[in-house]
C-alpha cells in the first residue's frame, strides 16, 4: 500500500472548483478556465462566481457551498483578502486539496506574512493541502489537466518540473515545443505555505512517467528532508537543479519573489551534491540537459563517435568534448574501412566522420552511424547537420521551380532513416544526440525530436548534453586555458 | 589614399566567371548559380560549362577564354584535378581575382599538398589573389552578392564572420535568422593557401558596415601579423574568436579539414588576449555576443537595472548578472516612487522591477524603462518577457472566438513602444537587451529585433551577451561555487 501524496490528486483531480474565472479578458482565472476546458480535462469543472451565472458557456455558482457534489480540487485566483473565506468554505464543503494562486502573502512583507500563516490555519483546522499560495498552478499532460493560463500544445513528455517559479510552468511552453521537449508533469510550488519542494520530489519519485526531474529554486525550506528525499530519488531517476539564490542579487529578487530567504552558494552546492543532484548554470542547460536525461541512457564510458558532413561543426564538437572531457578516439583501421565507401574522397572517416558536401542523406543518417554503433568503438554518438525539406523548400523558392528538387519525395525516406537510427540506439543502449542550425520547421528536426532524440541548435550545445550523460554529476562547462 | 584588399573585389565585383554550375542538382555549383542570380548580383555573370550551351536560362560558354569581357571575379567549383587548368586560363584572360571553392587540397594528404603548391604557384605568376581552396564562397547581403550554396534570406546587419569553416557562412544563416541576426559580410576562409584571416581582418577594418568582426578558427597561419592587425583592429571595433584547435581531438579534425596544424590553447589565449580580441567558448556566445557588439553601444559601468513581469525570471538575471561579475543595485527611493504607480500592489520595484502578471505592455516595455534609463542609476538594462500577438492567438484558438482578445490591435500599439524603447536607448547610449522564452514567430519579438534590440532565448543568454559589452575582454561565464 503506497501512502497517498497530496499531489496525487492535484494532478489528478475528478472535479474542479475555480474561483476568479469569468469573461473578462484582464483577470488571469478567464485565461485559466479556458485552457482547463481546452486541455481536454476529462472530469467536471464548476466556476464560482458572486453575480455570473454562466462563464464560458458554463453554469455558474454563487459559493462552493451550492455545488451538487465535493469538488476534489479548488483553483483559487482571487483578490488576497477574499483568500481566507473561501478556504474556509471549502474546509466547510470538505474539499481537501486547493492550488492557491493569488499573490499578495508573504511576497510582499509582514502583512502578507500574516495572511499566509491564517491561511495556513484554516487550511490545517480542515486538513486541506494546498500549492501556493502565489503559484501557477499543474500541467499534467497525460491526464490530461492544464490550469495555467499557458496552452500546453505538445505531446506528453517524460521530463517533470517542480518550480518555485510559475513562468517554467507556462511562459517557458513555447520554448519548450521548439526542442520537442514534452512535459510529464510540471508543479508550479510558489511561496511553498503548505506544500513544498519536498513533498513534490516524493511524488515524482512514484510517477512513472517521470524519467527525470528539473528543480527551478530560489531557496529550500526543509535542507534535512530535501537532501533525505534527494539522495533516494537519485537512486531512481536524475534530478537537475537551477538554485539562483546565492548571490546577493538573487537573494533579494527571490524574497520579492516567493518570501525566498536564501544562505549561501557553497552550502546550496554541498546540499545537491550530497543529495546526488546535478546543478546546472541556466535555463537552457536545465531543459536540455533534463530532457536528455529523460530520453536517452547514461554514458557507459567516455568514448564519443562523431558523423557530420560539415568539417567546422566536426572540428567544433571534437573540440568541445576534449574541453567537457570526453573522448574522441581515432576509429580502428577496420572501422574506417568499412565507412570509407560511404564517403567522398575529400572526406575522412577518422572521427570525426566528416562526409563533406554531400546529399546522402541514409548514409550519413543511417549506414555510417550504425556502423559506429555497432563497432563497440563508442560509448555515444553526436551527429550534426540534420536536415530535411526546408532546405531545398527554399531553394525552390528561388528558382521558380526550374530545377526540381525531390523535396515531397524526401519526408518518407527521412522517416524510415531516423525510426531505424533511434531503434539502433535503444537496442544497443547507446545514446546520440544531434545538432542542427535550424529547427523544427524543418521536417527531418521534427521527426528526429519526435523519435525520442534531442537535437539542439548548436553543436556544443549537444556535447554538453552528452557530457550531462556520464553519472559523476559534475557540471558540464567548455573550459579553455587562459593566457600564460 | 587606401591601399587595395585582395577582398574589396572578391566581396564587390561587377562581373563573375562561374565554373561548375549546370542544373544538376547533385553539385554545388548548380546551387551556387542560382544564389548568385537569386540574391539579385547587380553584375555580370558568366558560367562556363564544356558541353552546355545555356545553363538555367544563362548563356553558357565553353570556356574563360571566350568571354566578351575580362570577369573580374572567378568562382570555381569543380573537380580538383581540373582547377590547375583553370586557373591558368583565367590568368592568360587576365581575371585577377579567385574563390577556390573545390576541395582535394591540403586537407586531404600528402598528394592535395602538392596540388595546393601548384595552384598557388600559377596564381602567383599571373598575379592572382584567392580565397580558398576548399572554402564556401562569400556573402555581402549589401551588395547583394550571394555566391554560397544557402539562400540569404534576411537584411543587411552589422556583424561580419571571416571563418576556416564554411558552415558558419552558409548551414548557419537559418541560426542567425532566428535571432533577426544580419551579416553585413561572411568569408569563408577555407585552406587560405592564399588569402587568410589577416587579410581578411585587414578588408573588415575598413568595411564601414561592418560594427563586430567574429571569427572562427581552427589555426592561424601568420601569428605575428595576426596579433598585429588584431591590435589595431580591436581599438575600432571588437573582435570575438571561436578557437577550436587547442585540444587532441580539435587539432586532428581541424587537420582532415582545413590542413589546419593547431598549437597549444594557452598560446593562441595568449595570442587572441594580446591582439585585444574576445575570446568565446561556443558558436551561440560567437553570434550571440557578437550581434550584441555590432548594435549596442559598450557598458559604461557595472550597474544593471532589470525589468519584468516574471518573478522567476527576475530571479535568474539578477542571480546571472552577479555571478558574471554585474551589479543589481536597489534602485532609490526616488526611483521607487516613480516606478510604484506603473505596478501592481504584488509587485517590486527594488530593482529587478517586477510587474507580476500584467497585460500592461507600455508600462513594461517603456514608460518603466524610460524611467530607468533617465535615472541616471544604471549602465544598462535588461528586459525579460517580450511577448506579443502568439500568446493571444494561441488562446483566441483554443475558444473558438468566444473571447475576443485585441490581438490584431495590439501590433500599432507595440510598433510605437518597441521604437519609442530603441530611440531611447540610442540617445542616452545605455544598452538594453532582451530576452523571451519565445521566439521571431512572436510579432513582438521580431519588431524588438529589428529595431536593433537583441532578443536572447534564455535570461542567462541576455546576461551574458551584456556582460560581454564591458570592455575588458573577460570571457562571460555563470559560475558557482563548488561544495565545500
Amino acid at each position: 500500500m503506497t501512502e497517498e501524496n497530496p499531489l496525487d490528486k492535484i494532478l489528478s483531480p475528478s472535479s474542479i472548483v475555480i474561483f476568479g474565472a469569468s469573461e473578462n479578458i484582464t483577470t488571469m482565472g478567464t485565461y485559466q478556465l479556458l485552457n482547463l476546458r481546452a486541455s481536454g480535462f476529462p472530469g467536471r469543472i464548476y466556476p464560482v462566481h458572486p453575480k455570473l451565472e454562466n462563464i464560458q458557456g458554463l453554469k455558474a455558482y454563487q459559493s462552493v457551498l451550492l455545488l451538487p457534489e465535493i469538488p476534489e480540487l479548488a483553483l483559487i485566483t482571487i483578490p488576497p483578502d477574499q483568500v481566507l473565506k473561501v478556504m474556509d468554505e471549502l474546509g466547510r464543503k470538505g474539499t481537501k486539496r486547493a492550488i492557491v494562486i493569488s499573490g499578495g502573502f508573504k511576497e510582499i512583507g509582514e502583512q502578507g506574512e500574516e495572511r499566509e500563516k491564517a491561511l495556513k490555519k484554516i487550511a490545517t483546522q480542515y486538513g486541506i493541502r494546498f500549492l501556493g499560495p502565489n503559484c501557477i498552478g499543474v500541467l499534467n499532460p497525460w491526464n490530461p489537466l492544464n490550469i495555467t493560463m499557458y496552452p500546453y500544445k505538445q505531446s506528453p513528455g517524460y521530463l517533470s518540473i517542480a518550480s518555485q517559479s510559475g513562468t517554467y510552468v507556462t511562459q517557458v511552453l513555447p520554448y519548450l515545443e521548439k526542442f520537442g521537449i514534452g512535459y510529464s508533469k510540471a508543479i508550479s510550488l510558489g511561496n511553498e505555505a503548505d506544500i513544498d519542494v519536498v513533498d513534490a520530489l516524493e511524488y515524482l519519485e512514484k510517477d512513472e512517467r517521470t524519467k527525470a526531474i528539473a528543480l527551478y529554486l530560489e531557496m529550500i525550506r526543509r535542507p534535512r528532508e530535501f537532501i533525505e528525499i534527494g539522495k533516494r530519488v537519485t537512486k531512481k531517476k536524475p534530478v537537475l537543479v537551477l538554485f539562483v539564490g546565492g548571490t546577493e542579487a538573487g537573494a533579494r529578487s527571490g524574497q520579492s519573489h516567493t518570501g525566498a530567504m536564501a544562505g549561501s552558494d557553497e552550502i546550496h552546492s554541498a546540499c545537491f551534491k550530497q543529495a546526488g543532484m546535478l546543478r546546472v548554470p541556466d535555463v537552457q542547460s536545465l531543459f536540455e540537459w533534463g530532457f536528455t536525461l529523460a530520453m536517452l541512457p547514461r554514458l557507459k564510458g567516455k568514448r564519443i563517435g562523431i558523423c557530420t558532413h560539415s568539417g567546422g561543426p566536426a572540428t567544433s564538437l571534437a573540440d568541445a568534448c576534449n574541453r567537457v572531457g570526453l573522448d574522441v578516439p581515432e576509429f580502428s583501421e577496420e572501422l574506417q574501412g568499412k565507412i570509407k565507401p560511404f564517403i567522398p574522397k575529400t572526406g575522412s572517416a577518422k572521427n570525426p566522420v566528416d562526409l563533406t558536401f554531400s546529399i546522402d542523406m541514409e548514409a550519413l543518417y543511417l549506414k555510417i552511424p550504425k556502423l559506429i554503433l555497432e563497432s563497440g568503438e563508442v560509448d555515444g554518438l553526436l551527429l550534426h547537420g540534420i536536415g530535411g525539406e526546408s532546405y531545398y523548400e527554399d531553394l525552390q523558392k528561388l528558382d521558380n521551380g526550374m530545377i526540381k528538387f525531390p523535396v515531397k519525395e524526401l519526408a518518407y525516406y527521412m522517416k524510415k532513416i531516423f525510426t531505424g537510427l533511434q531503434e539502433l540506439s535503444k537496442k544497443l543502449e547507446i545514446p546520440i544526440i544531434c545538432s542542427a542550425f535550424i529547427g523544427r520547421e524543418d521536417n527531418a528536426v521534427a521527426m528526429v525530436q519526435d523519435s525520442g532524440i534531442p537535437c539542439f541548435l548548436t553543436p556544443e550545445r549537444a556535447v554538453l548534453a552528452m557530457r550531462a550523460l556520464l553519472k559523476d554529476n559534475v557540471t558540464p562547462s567548455i573550459n579553455f586555458q587562459l593566457p600564460l
